[in-house]
């Protein structure tokens, strides 16, 4: 399987995660270090990137793989690198499976996003969500899909404090109930930030609906299917990247 | 939580599975009369759905809520039920992780796809399926998703096998060597079918790639992320549903 690592490799530039890219060197910590050196197997003179997570990518060369501490040699700073051209708030209440969960998380970070709120809703029955696990989540995927913005994954928060709390911007609502709703697709274009809500397995009650109605929403469908809690975030996540593909 | 159910029961009537439906009633076998009455609560009078996941729907009402077969009686018959207007085959090489390659089963058949081939590449890691799974996976996403048509999924095939013996239709492959290559979303128009390939965790080999060009594949990317193999799967068929919403 050495051939096929190699092939793995040189097709997947290795990313890594540095908060501070000023100076002319970086420093794994000890965690970072081991795994790029004992499992990733980095070798002095490869070439690597580092990302700091807030748009900055830096070209980068193994200087000396420790496993204690390796160091790279950054070479070159792309600013804004890959910078999307919309702002993707997806405000979703947990589904029951942390699984499911932490599946939404990866994903749309693969696909793209910039804030995740999990919220609380009037039928949620997830009350509560692990920010440290999220964090990871949202690191290894930003990583494994060689983006340079980190998503912020920000505290759950009750429905109607997110409403009244967020930032202005398009906001658009995604329930089952019935109603004349245009698809989320034809409701925004290339270049348009949005704050998407989406609700739990029992969807948003009557009074959120109405809630956020006099808040400005604008309601949506996603397609005719009845889709899963994490499904529909993804499929939102991906409506925004599709309608800015060039 | 009695309300919550409730709720929950309204918004997304209950569909079931049977395969034959030219009956005035139709009888749950015993596994899904015990899940209908004892776990769902199916009551006399209550309005459920049937598919034959063949395209026909049909409105329904539960006659005898019997735990050991429960009967319905079948009422209006919809054909060709939310018939989407375009074939979607997705070949994939299942990735490494089990949990991974059902997600994708789980995701494509709620936002649409017609067949499911599993493909074994040249650097494919996961050399084997389990078809039965993967089969109650597809049902039961059908099922959740109100669709009321059952993707097919077929064996594993080696890649090569798999372009001889495909039907006709345009062949679109996604890989992440370098190339000028269009976007899956401008490649494709509304109404039309497609074969979409996606390679393994390892990518497709430079050898397979030439072959599958020599048989009229059309490379294309499905945007600037590295994705991993299951959300390139995903992002290739909501790019067909979204392309066809109107």
């Amino acid at each position: 399987t050495t051939i096929l690592q190699q092939v793995i490799k040189s097709l997947s530039m290795q990313v890594f995660f540095d908060p501070d890219l000023s100076g002319q060197t970086a420093r794994m910590n000890r965690e970072a270090s081991h795994h790029a050196v004992r499992v990733l197997r980095l070798r002095e003179g490869q070439h690597v990137r580092i990302t700091n997570g807030r748009g900055t990518m830096a070209e980068s060369v193994v200087l000396d793989p420790d496993p204690e501490g390796c160091t790279i040699q950054i070479r070159t700073l792309h600013q804004n690198y890959q910078k999307r051209p919309y702002h993707l708030h997806m405000a979703m209440a947990p589904p029951k499976s942390q699984d499911r969960y932490e599946w939404f998380l990866e994903k749309a970070t693969e696909i793209g996003v910039d804030e995740i709120t999990p919220i609380l809703c009037d039928h949620s029955e997830r009350k509560r969500t692990r920010q440290d696990r999220s964090e990871r989540i949202l690191q290894a995927a930003m990583l494994q899909a060689g983006h340079a913005f980190l998503p912020v994954v920000h505290a759950l928060q009750p429905f109607r404090e997110f409403i009244q709390d967020r930032a202005s911007g398009p906001l658009f609502m995604s329930h089952c109930q019935n109603g004349n709703t245009l698809p989320l697709c034809r409701s925004i274009r290339a270049g348009m930030n949005g704050i998407v809500l989406i609700g739990p397995e029992g969807d948003f009650s009557k009074d959120e609906i109405d809630f956020a109605r006099k808040h400005g929403a604008q309601e949506v469908r996603l397609g005719n299917a009845r889709f899963r809690t994490e499904t529909a975030g993804l499929v939102a996540c991906h409506t925004f990247s599709l309608v800015n593909q060039k």
